[in-house]
């Protein structure tokens, strides 16, 4: 059985509580819920990691290297700061799809960078949770594909 | 019934012929049935319209207004050029789905910008083919949470 | 007789429905017949013109080479974008007063570069619809200082 | 009855004399008379003011506050380099129309750039003289549009 | 009474010891002695934080959220990197002042960019140690004049 | 045969009239037929096309694929803003060789830059009208030593 | 007993009255008063002065070289554009406090910028005409500090 | 004895795993254990530790203020973002000499630039694994040449 | 006989106290004297000048036209900022040679930039009071060349 | 009869050995041979010239003057720096046709630029060592159109 | 035997002479009898060169195509500004070992940039003159790895 | 007696023959015997080389080490490209003078790079040959201020 992690990053503990006229106002619960409903509809087995320490987020992507089939990876603020976390991607092997729930490209200059793309299989923002699921289903069937 | 209208900008006529290593082998016919049928199932009446010229493309964003429930938008090479393409959305007020088939943001640094996102509700980017069928869903999504 | 042609470029079709706040009410038609009547008051002949398709614009211009004694040009997105609509009114030789309903120079960065302003007699923007009148006035007494 | 204040910044003072073939041979007396005259004809008082000093300009602007119904304003290269007239602009609350004898976007990259624009109703530039004129109109026609 | 909550990041545990000529002599243990007091003659009762990583301030700051009045905030290095130190910031709703023992705006210019400033209150830098005590009465006085 | 087509871009239409300080006297039509001359001469069948219409240089770029050995492309102002012409000719996967007038690098900066470049097999200009007999020749000499 | 001056520049004199929403409705007279107010209980003799005009400002910062103990400076716009007032500051040899009423640093990016920090003691910015205050306390615990 | 650290930062740990085209195959124990045996040849001790943890490499830094003779610090991706682990250097007052398996300056431009190195002795990279013994061997002499 | 204006700008009436180890020891009234003196042995009569204020250099420069022969501007810190300054120059038709005491482009990055340079004759820099000797021998050269 | 010089810079020696996927096998000994009959055959004597020293390439520049009608200089990579090569052609008062056999602008972007191109005819790129035929064949060409 | 060339650029002749406070004060004639004798302790056979014309370089390192195993180069300032050293180190396929004797990463901007890095397999620097011979144990390390 | 070395760069051999609209009449050979006549009125011995070599003005300027008293630098266009011109003068120890004929501040942008400039005394340009005699004298000038 396909087996995903969904990765969330700093800030996303607050989902629901945070800026809801940015992110909406379901939790972090609700949405983590979501997707392990989502996965089971699919096929999947979803784990669900949250962290607002980077080291923590790369220790579970190297984690996920020859054990899990693929990751859903929300990185929040790091996805504009943080090479390491690229590398450590690129390190796992492990077949990333990048989420957010904003629209990165609308909103300030600064969060149009991202250092996930360029070692992510693709990227979806704007769709708020929705997007979890449609992640989800993009990298599912991005390994089907695959075999 | 919701009424959606898929655009193509230049180029993806040739889809499935040009550099198959970045795009894949699916023609533009095949995306075009695949995603009226996509529409069916998700309950959404699906119309598809391709152009190299950005003209073209303008005048049917302009159509859509009033007229459409919303756009999904893979506007090829004129994503990282046309501002008249983004006044065009900003003036529609229709819902725009920004779409590309590679992921632009681990290509060279010129695909990284783009103007439909400031105007768009989200974009899906490196899926290939089946990014139609998520950009529906997310844009479908998308309006059923407006009501 | 002075035979003055008004070029209106992308978007421009929808004024009076595009965001308002931004463009005012007024519509394109009573633009184009206000045109027309303040042509007459200062002894001129106004024809008017607006496309989105840039090949079109480029054509129109080329073809008031001789023809025409000068251009009001509105050219919207394209004035921040075509270098060829700038080779097009150097190639013409025809006076271009340059025009934008809102102040390009008070919003967005990117809306400040002007590719028609080196070849412009000069620029008019931030009066509305009512700028149309101040730049048929300006060609006029341009036109006339030259004789 | 109307009160509008002329100002003009440095270096116009030599205006009719300095550089003619840049920005011609009428001389600021003559502007100004102009000025007043092109007032009366549109029913407003109008009042000038030159000089050299940032200071007074800015002094200038801020005794407005409150007794002028608007300035037309020819800031000459403080145009480029002065915040602090700026927020003069912003600070006065009274209606500023952006005046410029040459095509300040057709000559070197550091003219097209405006600290005045980002706070005044409009920008006119290229028509030498004639623009005061212009100027005089626009900002009358913005005024009777406002009340 | 007054809660807050005086955060130190990253090296500031090396207070008086590091670079003295840059930070002064005074600990981070006397500093915050030295902060408790002051908050003790201001009516405010004030917890310390020292922490070299950024996970563990970004759980600090969200653990205010609701439980703190204001935060002083002194990010060290994180300052001019740590946009997910920003993001949690505006995630958690508490004022915030930011602190620095240096004029940071005096030395290398990768020390003038704050990603702090856009979310805080103010900023006092350049007093060393008694920066501390300014920061409290600048966060005790905003706390009074909001309420 | 060798079959061979020659693409004029915006503005060409105008050769020989339009700035001819720059561009020289020869018109359009006579470097069309100069250049079905030399094509005879050099054993290859040329056929022109010239369109001020983005668009419709793509789809004639389209349109040789697999139908044309080779193309000589001028594409005006194009060549420094066109990312869609860049894609066409990467999706045609047929031989360009790019073509100026005049000398782009000793002009103004911003004709340095060629979009055209990096598909194509090199670069000629500077060198007026003669340049498409260089170029012609260049191109056929290139599909020589392929075979 | 300590002698120091509180500088204002630049719509200053406007306080209270311009742009309340960023400024707040204390006008300056009445922040001079405080200042002086505050100044009695610390020991200090404070005089101030404001003016629009960089020349005074730079005059009256060379008057206290040999004659304050200190300034507090608040450079109004001219902090982003005056080498000359960093010069003078530089010549004086009086401690110079910095002063903004808004976050500079929260506000435009040409807002960031200091000349006036470089050569500086600290910056204060962002707690309103509270802030005077707070300089005043900053500026003599300096002053203290250094004998 | 001469007291050494070997500090390797984030994704090290996969070193021999990850990407061995870039980084070789040895894995990290060999590289640690090999750090270890020359320290021996050397005639000092070697101690090392891996951390995908920023925070704990500015720990680890700050214990070794007199404690330990110096440094050999890879500090992988953070190398190019971290400028705490900069300052940490600067704080700690230990020779740190800077190592990279791979030539940073012949990829991509974002790992040219170097935090680590402005505080360090120098910088070593390309090497692969044998770095590590060239890097003991740099110190080593660096702190001989020093007494 | 030549009549030569010395016009020294802000900040060097504090010329031999202001920073002696960048400016020298020799007051403004010595440095006058000597240009006084110079003029002598050279066949012309000097007139000196001294401001802070922009608006008073302009004036002067004004003055000139027409009634001077010639000028030295040391413009201070105006160098680098004054686009105003550099349109009197223009404006005032009277052959300028910049001076600066330091070598102004061995300095920071910023004083290197002069805004006087493309209006003037040439530039003298880094020989102290002693440049203004240089200068104005360096002027009369060049008067006598030019008749 | 015509005389051409054909100057080759730096690393032009290695030709068919350096890096032949670039540039291909033809040697330097069989480019010079089929320039020299390439020239035969078009009227004009060719020599030729290769050196890695810039000095000796700027003294044959400089010898050319009033000895020679025409150069053609592949620069190598001087053609990226050399200001001063540049200023040869300059003086020199020759025609020069700027040839590279690989096509510069499809490369690294430090290449794009040429210090040759603003002080020489044209530019051919792209065609390997038919280059030098093409590029004779056009300076003889701008040679007969001259007279 | 291996056979290595050790090649000294610009200024590198004044060793111990020139600025002994960053570059030391052993001599160049001291360097090279140490790097001789640490080729011997490593089986190899060192040949020494310096000079300060770029031409020469080139020549050199040509010539060591085919008859050298390697290269250790300190090329000096060239490092920063020579793209045709670049290139000729590509063309000649010997293993380049780059070297500085200062920290150049830890010095101005400017000499952060090397030329030299794409191309070779290695970087070392900042530890005076005992880095020729880490870098010659570096090369002849990585030409043994390599067979 | 004091011993001066004029040294003259790239194409300054061409003086008087290149593009005298930029830099006058007067040959090389006339400016070298105006230098040593000029020295003898000063008291000194004046020694002229001229080469457009860069490797040769480098040991010129290392020959002077300890040898001359100061130079007269012209350094051509090597000016704006050589950081090891930059460090053969920091080595040197020799005091020079920078001079050039034309004012470089007011020519193209790439001109006002001076790479000389940071160990240079001082700098003089724009006006023409007479530039030598001033500089002879500022370099003695500056000579004689030091003992």
């Amino acid at each position: 059985m396909t087996d995903i992690l969904v990765i969330n990053g700093p800030n996303l503990n607050l989902l629901g509580l945070r800026q809801p006229e940015v992110y909406g106002r379901t939790t972090l619960a609700e949405v983590e819920a979501m997707c392990v409903e989502t996965g089971k509809d699919l096929g999947a087995t979803v784990t669900c990691l949250q962290s607002n320490h980077e080291g923590v987020l790369i220790d579970a992507i190297h984690a996920s290297r020859g054990t899990r089939d693929g990751i859903v990876l929300n990185a929040g603020a790091f996805t504009h700061t943080s090479i390491a976390l690229m590398d450590a991607i690129a390190s796992a092997e492990v077949p990333v799809v990048e989420l957010h729930l904003s629209n990165i490209h609308a909103r300030e200059t600064f969060r149009h960078k991202s250092w996930i793309a360029p070692v992510a299989v693709g990227q979806i923002c704007g769709f708020g949770p929705a997007g979890y699921a449609l992640a989800l289903r993009a990298l599912i069937g991005h390994l089907e594909t695959r075999t």
